[in-house]
């Protein structure tokens, strides 16, 4: 049984997804960063390699068509053919010695999961955000995703931001009440808001940690909190404020549909409908589609597409 | 000649300015840390001791009479005994020994130069910011001051974040074209605003250089640059809105007067404008002052008034 293999490499961590000609998934594994800039192209090179021995491995006596992997900070054609020729410098003399290869970003994957499509906008908010487009000639276009100090509108870290904020001014008095305050006393197990200087600037906290108060915002709001409410509703129009520029600096991307990935829009219904109102034209709120499937399973369907096109060997 | 000696001690200098009883300036020197926190209590002791010997031999044959020490971290009474003890031992045996001294919080020295009173609100925005009031009683509220991530509304960070977030949302197109992008390239000698993730996140970089675009925004306000003005106006409402807070919170801050002191204050006249209107009761805007002294002076003060009660020796 032939089978293709998706990979969906980040910063951390790099998923595996194995599925097999039909698109029957056979497996997933997790292995080290695939981000050539948060380690290396020699380090990245060297976990994808590793993970897809594991992958081997776990399917004996199978034979592997193709792998397509999707990397972030692999961005433009030059990283792409660095990060080609390093993987495949691995995985000579290995069992996948000879099967095709296709480096893609991270955002195609992303794009190709939510819309089973290479042609559209895809909406990313995780930890951080960002937007990118893709038009029919391939041409491919980005806004938002400067970070946590530059602007990463509508991601987890920005909206976590915003509830310990809020949490502080409505501990001043400049804003009125708000059950988050509870929440976030309670996750810290602190007994007043002034506490969180001590937990916040502690030496060693991540990005991920400010992120981790999303999840507060969205309970908040789903229970009727005002504040959270405003939180989550001014994070998506911000994160749509960026699709509709960036619609309107480039002709061609008018009519593309738009794929939302990321926890926020999956778990978060008001953040989606803010999101999809405010990106919508004339009111047609179908051109947004929430992308129910993992990225590493848009990397499948690539590789799957790949090995189709060369026939079955 | 007889003289006092106030010090207004930070996280990472130090400055003691001496008078004479009439109040005239014989001199101002910088020293190292005098906030016990950003330090230690032995080494903050150490630092105010080396510098009090340094103005001790720039005044030869003159007797000083008192000193006064407005530290930033020492805020509670504990704080204030802790730091008078360790201070004390420090000057045994020196030439200090058995001169008056006073420990006070750097926002009361703040206010002290700023309204030449004991009693009073007082606002101080530099890199940080924060409000403190002094009540009739002797009490002391505040408000803000959590810091960058938690809030310091008004700040140079606050202003200066939202310089780089404001040039990367004209970036994506999000905002209109403003003359803060050729600012801030040039001040980082780069040709394009998405250089700046290369800068903004290199490791080490510190708070300060975030508030150091703040000057860009005040430049850029002037010269009637529409979003640099909107960066002004919001953070100088956002600090006033503390004020306004706290006078509603805490009954008797009602008639105080309002010191205004750090330099956004004295160099944007918009903040100020901006922060007078929003903090003013029935349209009364002498109710603020803008300081026009440095915090030491206020420290200066009190020695002086202590030098005073006791009568020349």
């Amino acid at each position: 049984m032939d089978y293709v293999i998706g990979l969906d490499g980040g910063g951390t961590k790099t998923e595996a997804l194995a599925i097999d000609l039909s698109g029957a998934e056979l497996g997933t594994w997790t292995g080290g960063p695939g981000n050539p800039h948060a380690v290396t192209f020699a380090t990245a090179s060297t976990e994808l390699g590793r993970l897809l021995a594991t992958v081997k491995d776990a399917l004996p006596g199978r034979r592997c068509l193709a792998v397509c992997a999707g990397l972030a900070g692999v961005d433009t054609a030059e990283e792409r053919s660095t990060m080609e020729r390093y993987l495949t410098q691995t995985l000579t003399g290995s069992a996948y010695e000879g099967v095709s290869l296709l480096i893609k970003n991270d955002a195609e994957i992303a794009l190709k999961a939510a819309l089973g499509s290479s042609k559209g906008i895809i909406a990313i908010a995780g930890t951080g955000s960002i937007i990118y487009a893709f038009d029919s000639e391939g041409n491919k276009y980005r806004a938002g995703g400067w970070g946590h100090l530059l602007g990463d509108q509508g991601s987890g870290y920005d909206i976590g931001l915003s509830v310990l904020q809020t949490v502080m001014k409505s501990y001043d008095g400049v804003l009125p009440a708000t059950v988050l305050t509870e929440a976030v006393l309670q996750k810290h197990g602190i007994r007043d808001a002034a506490e969180l200087r001590g937990i916040v600037y502690r030496p060693g906290v991540q990005k991920a940690q400010i992120a981790e108060h999303a999840e507060l915002a969205v309970r908040a709001a789903a229970a009727g909190d005002m504040l959270a409410r405003q939180i989550i509703v001014r994070s998506a129009e911000d994160l749509a404020d960026l699709v509709v520029a960036l619609r309107n600096r480039h002709s061609g991307l008018d009519r593309l549909k738009i794929g939302a990935a990321g926890s926020i829009f999956a778990h978060c219904t008001l953040f989606y409908d803010t999101f999809r109102v405010n990106v919508s034209q004339e009111d047609d709120l179908s051109d947004v589609v929430l992308s129910g499937r993992r990225s590493s399973a848009g990397a499948a369907d690539y590789a799957r597409e790949l090995a189709a096109s060369q026939g079955v060997k």
